[in-house]
């Protein structure tokens, strides 16, 4: 790549690049975080750009610094990562100390890491080597919501929550009849599919096994080949389909690891063909934010909550939802004969509305997708 | 303005621009149609920019002709209009006429006018002067949303019906309990008073009057001068308000010429204080085909249907709908305790789903503007 034709940039200009390539290990890197790297040399000018893409391979500052084969670029140069570099042994060895060797001018990152194992312990060991390591001062919305579900997850030990909704414009889900079909585009579903890949598990109510017995496993070509197969959560709170489990289709291709049931602590199970978590009841329901650090506990990050109306409703109601991914197709099917993704939920006063934040809203085919956060989802 | 540096039009972006240029009349040219015209001298260099301000003023082809002060450059010239130029005298004198002395190479038009008194009659005009009249083969999208209203109405000799709403994402307008707070942001509904403006009338059902008793006029700074006080429609089939119209706040300050009450053909009256006009019942409510003709009649070439439910669903079932501008806040208010926007509205099947088309949406502050057009708003 010649420096000559480049314009010089900016440390904003920098991050936004290295958020961009940090996006592209989306729905490969989980439950690790997706990282971008961006390399500038001394005069500020892209030399190089990496980014994490898939669990297990090489880190995204490796990946930028493999692109640089002149080496006496990194003289002075200017290094920008999404996050703090890793301090620790992981499936690859501490990004910090293969960093601290290099003659870099400096290296900024957009979040220290919220991993207890390398909080702070990464940008220590640049600075003990007489490096220059600032963590970014610019606006770090982007930041934050790339790292949305890692950080979260790490900052509050619990597992980060999307809600993920199909509707019409006026917030029907299907019909009371019962009648289902697709109520969102071909493009929106699929891209419903890659959410499923970003996150650590799906989850859903029981009656929406009972209803339509879905597979819930990822269906993308993007991610045939090198996804393996995803985990699935069921809310079950007095244990009714606890024992069946077996018998529904997410049982089908998955093995019983990654089944996990979930009932009210007074049930007990011998059940062998999945993983049984119990929580405590909270009113009626479950205890949702005992179940998210539980599930943490097992080595769960996130989970994509697909309905339905009960178990949506109950994470809006017990504040345990941090994201929500509403996919709205430009249709009505009207509130009188419609099932609404909140007709569950009851507030009693407009002062107790929920409100969302951060939200972006893109189009999808011929839908739009709104991602939007709840409050108390970043720290 | 130098031509020199100027860079050379398509014909697409010379008809962009105008299309551009005519919404700048928003609001300021009903019943007229917005208007916008640009001019390129023979080497498609732009030399000029108009478009309709007001009603009553000078159309967009004479005021960008009157921004050429170098008649030369005109010879060979190419316009662009959004409409087909006029070729009555109504307030002003026919534009046809004026631009068939001129010696321009040729006259583009978006749209032939719909108006039975000019349909034609203006490109014939250029035509039979030797002029090259031709109407835009590109993409008529933007120009069909440009001229919705106008067209619709001339086109169907019915009224245009637009319905604003203002609700949650999940569709709610309100709380079953009656409080009643804004649900979207200020510059939401700063421009729902803009809308106000471009319509020929507001229409509310009597319910909206009995609970919010609104005035219903148009409360915006841009507007304020030049407006004169809107029209008014109420929907009341069985005349229950119809004697007291007088008693409500959109009385207040409009003049009973503006204020029009729909009953059914049963209900006899000799109010002095409105415009009383009855049409048939479909069913047990109003027929809305019939309204909106005798609407038309009446001078009225597009409504801004405000509500409340009852009012949309009757709308949307009747298939009388046009367009809907859909405020959505970034908020939840639950569908149990909420009063959903088409709380009224039952259809049967999933076939029956009601699509919209031509969508479009924006950010307005904090909330989200979708736009979009129903099954026969475009001719």
């Amino acid at each position: 790549m010649s420096t000559k034709s480049m314009a010089k940039l900016t440390d904003q200009e920098a991050m936004n690049l290295a958020i961009a390539e940090a996006k592209k290990g989306y729905g490969w890197v989980e439950p690790n975080p997706p990282v971008g790297c961006v390399i500038l040399d001394k005069d500020r000018n892209l030399i190089a750009t990496g980014y994490h893409g898939k669990f297990g391979k090489s880190h995204a500052e490796i990946e930028a610094l493999k692109k640089v084969k002149n080496k006496k670029l990194l003289d002075g140069a200017h290094m920008f990562i999404t996050l703090e570099p890793c301090s620790h042994f992981g499936k690859t060895p501490p990004c910090a100390v293969q960093l601290a060797t290099l003659p870099f001018g400096s290296v900024t990152f957009g979040r220290v890491d919220p991993n207890p194992a390398v909080k702070g312990k990464g940008s220590l060991i640049l600075r003990s080597s007489g490096m220059k390591a600032i963590k970014y001062k610019g606006d770090r919305t982007e930041l934050d919501k790339l790292h949305d579900m890692f950080c979260y997850s790490y900052e509050n030990t619990s597992t980060f929550v999307t809600i993920k909704i199909a509707s019409s414009i006026d917030g029907q889900m299907a019909l009371k009849s019962g009648e289902s079909q697709w109520i969102t585009c071909e493009e929106s579903r699929l891209f419903a599919h890659e959410l499923r890949a970003r996150h650590g598990a799906v989850l859903v109510g029981r009656g929406t096994l009972n209803i339509d017995d879905p597979y819930l496993n990822v269906r993308h070509p993007k991610f045939k080949k090198f996804r393996g197969e995803n985990k699935v959560v069921v809310i079950d709170p007095d244990g009714s389909i606890l024992n069946n489990i077996q018998k529904y289709k997410i049982s089908n291709y998955r093995s019983k690891k990654n089944i996990f049931v979930v009932t009210s602590n007074k049930i007990k199970s011998n059940n062998k063909h999945c993983q049984h978590i119990s929580v405590s009841l909270k009113g009626k329901y479950l205890d949702l934010g005992q179940l998210k650090k539980t599930l943490f506990l097992n080595g769960i990050q996130s989970v994509l909550v697909e309905g339905g109306p009960l178990t949506v409703s109950q994470f809006l109601e017990q504040n345990e939802a941090n994201k929500l991914c509403l996919f709205m197709s430009p249709s009505i099917l009207g509130a009188k004969g419609g099932m609404s993704w909140t007709s569950e939920l009851a507030i009693k006063k407009l002062s107790q509305k929920i409100a969302l934040q951060n939200s972006t809203y893109e189009a999808i085919g011929s839908d739009i997708l709104l991602t939007s956060y709840f409050k108390g989802a970043f720290s």
